[in-house]
C-alpha cells in the first residue's frame, strides 16, 4: 500500500498540521489551496492553486491522489464524491460532508436520527426582515458560515435590520452553561474511538473559541452521557472519517448537538501534545487504511487560540522572547503573512496538572505576546 | 526578528523531524543535501543540492538564512565558522564541531578538561598494521565515522587484518554495565536545560542503537551524578547549541563520557512525544535566538529503531496494518526511498507505564512489521 499519494485540501493552519502529521508516513503530501501562500504551501513540492469551489480543478487534483483528506466545510462535495467513486479514499465521507456544510440540511438530519438539537425553522432569504416571533433567537446561515461567522444572536426585532438575508435557520436560544467539544474517529469496519471530551470557554465579542480546558470539568456520570450521545450520533448518521460534534450543555445539565464538522477541529489542536495520537495523525491514518490510534490522553492541556489584535498588514511578533519564556507552555505559529483584525495567528499549549495554575501562565501569555501589523 | 529564515543543512531523519518541528513556528525553511530525495527535501519549497563538504556552496546557502542548523558532524566546520562571523546564528557552535569532528581531539579536550574518559591513544594510518599491545582495544576512526560505523573491536592481533589503515584513536575497553545518554541545550547566555537521562540498549551486530528507555534506569544518586558530569562537560567546554553526551557506565558505577555530538541525537526521538518541549524544537528556539523550552518528561517511552532487513531495493513496508493496531505506540517512518542492509527506516515509540509491557509491545512490533525491498 506504501508509498501513497496523499491530496490535502486546504492549506490554512489545519492543512498545516495536517501536513506535519503527514511527515511521520512514507507519503507524498499535495497542497491545494486557492492562496499560494496559505501555511501548508512552504512545506510540499506539490501546490495546486484552485478554488475550494472548482469542481472540475478538484476533480483533477483528486485523481492523482490515492486518499485526500480535507481541512473546510467550504470544498465542494460533489467533486469529493466523484472521486470517491472513482477510487480515491476521501477522508471525511464526502456525502456525510454533503448533508454537513448546509445547516439546514444537517439540523433536519440530526432531527431525523432523534439525537438531541435545539428547536430550529427554516426561514428563507427573504422572510428574513419579515421575521415577527419571539426573541432572542439566534440566526445560523445554512451555508458559508466559519469558525463563528454566519451566527449571530438577533435580540430583538429591531437586530432583524442588521441580520443578512441569506438562507438560514432560526434556533431557540438555550441557557449554556458549558460548550463542549466531543472529536471522534470511526471507520468503515465501524471501529471507533473518542478523544476525552474538551470544555471550550467561548470569547463573547469574537465569537470564537478563546480558550479550551482538556479533559472537560465534566463529572463521570456527564462524561458518560455525552459519550453515549456522540456514540449514537456517528452510528445513526453512519460517520466515517473525523468529526468534531459541539454540544451546549443548559443549566439543567441536558446536551443539545449544536453542529457537526466533518474534519479536524480547533478543539483539538492539544491532541499534538497531550494524547498518544493526535486529531491530525488519526485522520491520516484513516486515510491510508490503517487501524486507528489511541486517543488516551497523557496530561491534561488548556489551548489558547493566539488572535491577531485590530490592525491590517504584515504580520509582526511582538514579546515573542518573553511568551517562550514561560516554562510548559508550546506554540504553535501558523506563519500566516498578514494579519487581520482578530484573526487566528496561531495557539498555545499550556501544560499544567491544575487548571489554575494553566489560567494563571495563559493570562501571563496574553499579556506578553502580542501579534499585530509592522509598523 | 520573525519571519526568520532557517537553513537545515542535512536532509535525513533528523533533518526531517526538524523541519517538522521547525512547522510550528513563522520560518522559512530551505534544505541542504546531496541528496535531492532525501526525506526532508519533500517537504520545502526551497531545496539546494550540494556536498556536505562543499565549503563554497555552504557559504552560499547559508549566506541567505538568518540562522542555521545541522544534523550531521560530516558538514565542513570551516564553512560554518565563517557564517558565524558574518553574522549568520549557526546552531550547534561550529567551532565546538570543529574539534568534535576529530574524535582525536574530542578526546584531547575531554581529557584537557580532566573529564572522565577511557585511556587512549593516537595511532596513525601507518601504525595500525603494526600495533603489538594488550587486546582487546578498541578501534575508533579520527573522522568519518557515524552510527556505529568506524569503531570496531581489536579482540587479537589477527584481528589486526582486518583493521582499516587509517588515523584512529585506540581506547582502553570498559567492562559496560550501560549506556547512558545525556541530551543538553545551553545558550549563550550561560542557561543550560538537560533532557532526563536515556538507557541505550546497543544491538551487538549492527552496532546500533536498537532500543532506548527514557527515563533510564538509574538510581537518584547515579542520576545526579551524570547529570553533574554533564554540567562540567558543557561549562568547560563551552558548548553553545544541543548536544548528545553519550556515556559508558561500568560494572563498577563510574561514568565515562564516549563521545558528543553536536546536534540532535537518535537518542532523543521520543521527546517528541514524552517531554514538553522536543529536541528538534529546543534547537530551533536556540537558532531563533528564543528561550529554552521546559524538557520535563510527562510518560516513559521505549524508542524503537526500524531497521531493513538484510535487502537492498525499492522500500517496501510489510505488516504495517497489524503494526499499527498495537495500542499505544507511534511510529514514525522516515520516507527513505531505498532500503539498504539494516539502515535506519524510522522508529517507534512506545508510552507504557512499565517498562515490561513496553519491552513486550515492542516485541510486537519488530514481529509484526518488516521493512524490505519490492520482490
Amino acid at each position: 500500500m506504501f508509498t501513497q499519494k496523499l491530496g490535502i485540501i486546504g492549506g490554512g493552519q489545519l492543512g498545516l498540521l495536517l501536513t506535519q502529521a503527514a511527515m511521520s508516513f512514507p507519503v507524498q503530501v499535495s497542497i491545494y489551496d486557492p492562496n499560494p501562500h496559505c501555511s501548508a504551501a512552504h512545506y510540499t513540492r506539490h501546490f495546486s492553486k484552485g478554488d475550494f469551489d472548482d469542481k472540475e480543478r478538484l476533480i483533477a487534483f483528486g485523481s492523482l491522489q490515492d486518499a485526500v483528506i480535507f481541512e473546510t466545510e467550504s470544498v465542494n462535495a460533489e467533486a469529493l464524491i466523484e472521486l470517491q467513486e472513482k477510487g480515491v479514499r476521501v477522508i471525511s465521507c464526502p456525502k456525510a460532508l454533503q448533508w454537513i456544510k448546509d445547516k439546514g440540511c444537517q439540523k433536519e438530519k440530526l432531527k431525523k436520527a432523534r439525537l438531541p438539537i435545539l428547536d430550529f425553522r427554516y426561514i428563507s432569504a427573504s422572510e428574513i426582515k419579515s421575521y415577527n416571533d419571539h426573541f432572542p433567537i439566534v440566526q445560523k446561515w445554512r451555508k458559508g458560515g466559519y469558525d463563528g461567522y454566519g451566527v449571530q444572536i438577533i435580540k430583538t426585532k429591531a437586530d432583524l435590520k442588521k441580520a443578512k438575508e441569506v438562507d438560514s435557520i432560526f434556533e431557540e436560544m438555550a441557557e449554556i452553561e458549558k460548550e463542549i467539544s466531543v472529536i471522534l474517529a470511526r471507520n468503515e469496519l465501524g471501529d471507533i474511538e473518542f478523544y476525552p471530551p474538551v470544555e471550550m470557554v467561548f470569547d463573547p465579542v469574537a465569537n470564537l473559541i478563546d480558550y479550551l480546558i482538556a479533559p472537560a470539568n465534566l463529572s463521570l456520570k456527564k462524561r458518560r452521557q455525552i459519550l453515549h450521545i456522540s456514540k449514537e450520533a456517528a452510528e445513526k448518521l453512519k460517520l466515517v472519517g473525523l468529526y468534531a460534534i459541539e454540544f451546549f450543555m443548559d443549566k439543567k445539565g441536558k446536551f443539545y448537538i449544536n453542529e457537526i464538522a466533518p474534519r479536524t477541529h480547533n478543539s483539538g489542536h492539544h491532541t499534538i501534545n497531550g494524547n498518544i495520537t493526535s486529531q491530525y495523525e488519526q485522520q491520516i491514518r484513516m486515510a491510508l487504511g490503517l487501524p486507528l490510534g489511541s486517543t488516551k490522553q497523557i496530561i491534561p492541556c488548556l489551548m489558547l487560540n493566539l488572535l491577531a489584535d485590530n490592525t491590517k498588514g504584515r504580520t509582526s511578533y511582538k514579546g515573542i522572547e518573553e511568551a517562550f519564556a514561560i516554562p510548559n507552555v508550546q506554540y504553535t505559529l501558523y506563519g500566516k503573512e498578514e494579519v487581520k483584525p482578530g484573526r487566528k495567528m496561531g495557539h498555545a499549549i499550556i501544560m499544567e496538572k491544575t487548571i489554575e495554575k494553566a489560567i494563571e501562565k495563559m493570562n501571563d501569555v496574553r499579556k506578553k505576546l502580542l501579534i499585530t501589523s509592522h509598523e
